[in-house]
């Protein structure tokens, strides 16, 4: 008995490639699974890829793990998790660990924590991001909770995931309780913001010039040699560059093209507008899908006029403007995110260091890109950036990019393509270097119909003005 | 003992005013507050109005009411709230009914009304709008809760309400529940997209070509005169002509330009994204209020690079542009808005009349229209409309301002001026209006990192493709 290094319950996709990694790694896992077959599968088809405890109930697959226990949950996140949490704990004793790897809300990370806190057991609630190859290969992973736990669990952790280009793994201690899963649900919301941009992108290439899937997979090809270079864009190409078997048409335009989510990039945008801090980005993607699925106004809206095409021939010398403009909207998406997750680190005392932060994405998870080596060495040189569009880097990249993206901005509003992603980011990046914003008139508006009150640029204190009297002024 | 018509607890402006409202069209008006002093200052200012029952304690309120009880709550939403309910409670008696004229979220009155109908008590959440002025002269109500409930409160709150220009009152039943309250906070989300696109506008008049406080003013003015007439633009043109006594500047430019909320506005979006309703206006709205506030990233950003302006040089040939370009995003943000109600009411089986409830918001509230009564009309020529934008009078109106609508977002693009709310309108527009979206693309890199399946335009099922073994599609 007592043999393993670590358990995993949940043996989907997702857990078994974890175990699988773990033990190919030379660790002992102890498995389980709700209903055995999966556990027996496992054995079958990977045993020979390491040392594996296959375990039948929850007693034998807790008394089977090595003290302190580490026991990992793969399990659907909600009442599922917290079930299993409560199992495990039962068979549990003081300093035991329990690892959520699924994607839970990190309200309910810091719940959970909280209570097995008291009861003297240690819960991390981690982020994993990579998909099925990337849990088996090398994920990116984002591990919050007591930094006691990460001291014994947090080698095994990053034995198992991804390496950056200079070898430091792709996981560290992200901060206490739920901060790891906030900053998972954070790249998630990001990931959104990627793929929508990449679609706008190729929307404006196919649309907009008029160039074939075949093409347009050769240019997002080449764009992945230079600073767009990312697993996205990478299989953005291969996508692209398929041909559906049945039809010989481009795969991509048999699918149907509405665009599903599981909640994440939701989780993140109401989060935001929680904390205050704009995520123009996240939230177009978020609502982009949205619309997509919006059968009935989509129905609706066919017939709605727009810009003659015959009268607005675009060519192809937009297409490297499309590629700086999906770079600069792509900037301005991570600076919004390391917002919220500078929010959220001051909100709930995480202390998160958003260039290990950054660090963490540089490869196995979904938005994995050359250009998180650069967001890494922003926020290493400088931690108390006030936004990342101001470090130097960006901020002349942007400078170059910007005839090129506002170009595409205004291309799309005459030519009729719908361009959310890059129009937002060009807005906020507006809005954010303006000397003065109409808010002033807001708050005008505001002290006018409701007596909300304002301040002056030029004293301190509260005022308002009688706007129904004598429009005098009131010092409050 | 027992004379009064309705009872109203909270006097605070908008309780006194409502409360001041009632008794002014001839009801016997019981008040109450926490402390006596503000009751008395009630009935001591303004007891010549009418009828007024001053009272000191809650049991003492109760008993003056006439049964079956109304008692209306005039107190801050959240614990104040529910404090008050359940001392009024203690002293009530079945059929007795407690109004919360608050600014409730709809979940809590949800709640609410589901804890009091177990106790035999009717409970009715209330949205009111007009601000001060309106509570005395007339707000825009909406009332949710039992038909039972406003079968006897209804027409005194008619009596109370604003009329419209035909003389309906501004207040009728919107639904079971917490559906007045809903209904007032999708009101809120769309004033806040409102204010947003006319201070977009004032920003391109201002910035854009170069016009003064006080010629925009004029803009404005005369606007009000045509298809945009509202309160927002009559009150726009108000703060914009009016000139700060101590500097002799421009009031709106010694106002502190960072736009505060209550609120309301993130409900509304963090609501939509639970029901899937693409309402980027509104959160486009609230996203800016927040970037105005954003200290530390608006201080990093105030060196970023902007196109040069003596290159873009805007003429006035614009200013009937804009005008057109707020009109047309106006009618996407009351599209939005529309939905989401429409989306609500299916969800929670409210079956609200949107054509009532958009002829509730054409007096008495910040949001009132000439705009609303076609609004109106709209939906009642065809309640199955799948989104107001198709309505032949919108479907028309944006038909003939398109080219205008693109003029401007293009021109604010190149001249830097942030316009998130006109952008984002335009690509929600012409995303609706799209015979095929991106959407398929991300469809595909989904199933490509994530096997999360994909549907097909030309046979139903759930397919994947083997995209790392041999790329055939199975069907799942």
């Amino acid at each position: 008995m007592s043999s393993a290094d670590i358990g995993v319950t949940g043996l989907a996709v997702m857990g078994r490639n974890l175990a699988r990694n773990f033990a190919r790694n030379g660790y002992t896992v102890a498995i389980h699974n709700r209903s055995y077959a999966r556990t027996q599968e496992l054995v079958d088809q990977f045993g020979n890829e390491g040392s594996f405890v296959a375990t039948e109930t929850v007693a034998e697959f807790v008394k089977s793990l090595r003290r302190p226990r580490k026991a990992m949950i793969m399990v659907q996140a909600g009442t599922a998790t917290d079930t299993v949490i409560e199992a495990l704990a039962e068979h549990m004793e003081p300093g035991d660990m329990i690892i959520d790897g699924g994607n839970a809300h990190f309200a309910d990370t810091r719940r959970r924590e909280a209570a097995l806190r008291k009861r003297d057991l240690l819960f991390v609630g981690t982020g994993v991001s990579g998909g099925e190859e990337g849990a088996l290969l090398g994920p990116a992973i984002m591990p919050g909770g007591a930094t006691e736990a990460y001291a014994s669990l947090g080698p095994m952790l990053e034995s198992i995931a991804a390496r950056a280009a200079d070898g430091t793994p792709c996981c560290s201690h992200v901060g206490p309780d739920g901060a790891g899963h906030f900053v998972k649900m954070v790249h998630n919301g990001i990931e959104y913001s990627d793929m929508q941009l990449i679609g706008e992108a190729y929307d404006l290439l196919r649309r907009g010039i008029g160039l074939e899937p075949r093409r347009i997979s050769e240019i997002f090809a080449e764009w992945n040699k230079g600073e767009l270079d990312s697993y996205l864009i990478e299989i953005t190409a291969e996508v692209l560059a398929h041909t559906d078997a049945e039809t010989g048409s481009s795969f991509v335009d048999v699918i149907v093209d509405q665009a599903a989510q599981k909640g994440t990039g939701r989780w993140t945008v109401q989060n935001a507008l929680n904390l205050g801090v704009p995520v123009t980005g996240i939230a177009e993607a978020t609502f982009a899908r949205a619309l997509s699925s919006g059968n009935v106004q989509r129905e609706a809206a066919r017939q709605l006029a727009g810009p003659n095409p015959a009268e607005h021939e675009v060519s192809e010398d937009m297409i490297d403007d499309v590629r700086q403009a999906l770079f600069a909207s792509k900037i301005v998406a991570y600076a919004q995110g390391f917002d919220q997750i500078a929010a959220a680190s001051a909100e709930y005392d995480w202390n998160i260091d958003l260039g290990a932060c950054a660090s963490l994405w540089r490869e196995g998870c979904i938005i994995r890109a050359r250009f998180l080596d650069r967001i890494t060495e922003a926020w290493g040189a400088n931690p108390a950036l006030g936004s990342l569009l101001a470090a130097e880097e960006f901020s002349s990249a942007i400078a170059q990019t910007q005839d090129s993206w506002r170009r595409v901005v205004a291309t799309a509003a005459r030519v009729g393509v719908p361009t959310p992603g890059f129009s937002s980011a060009l807005s906020y990046y507006d809005g954010l270097r303006s000397e003065r914003l109409p808010a002033a008139l807001i708050q005008g508006q505001r002290d006018f119909f409701g007596a909300h009150t304002y301040r002056r640029i030029d004293k301190d204190g509260t005022f308002h003005t009688d706007w129904s009297g004598d429009r005098s002024e009131l010092s409050l």
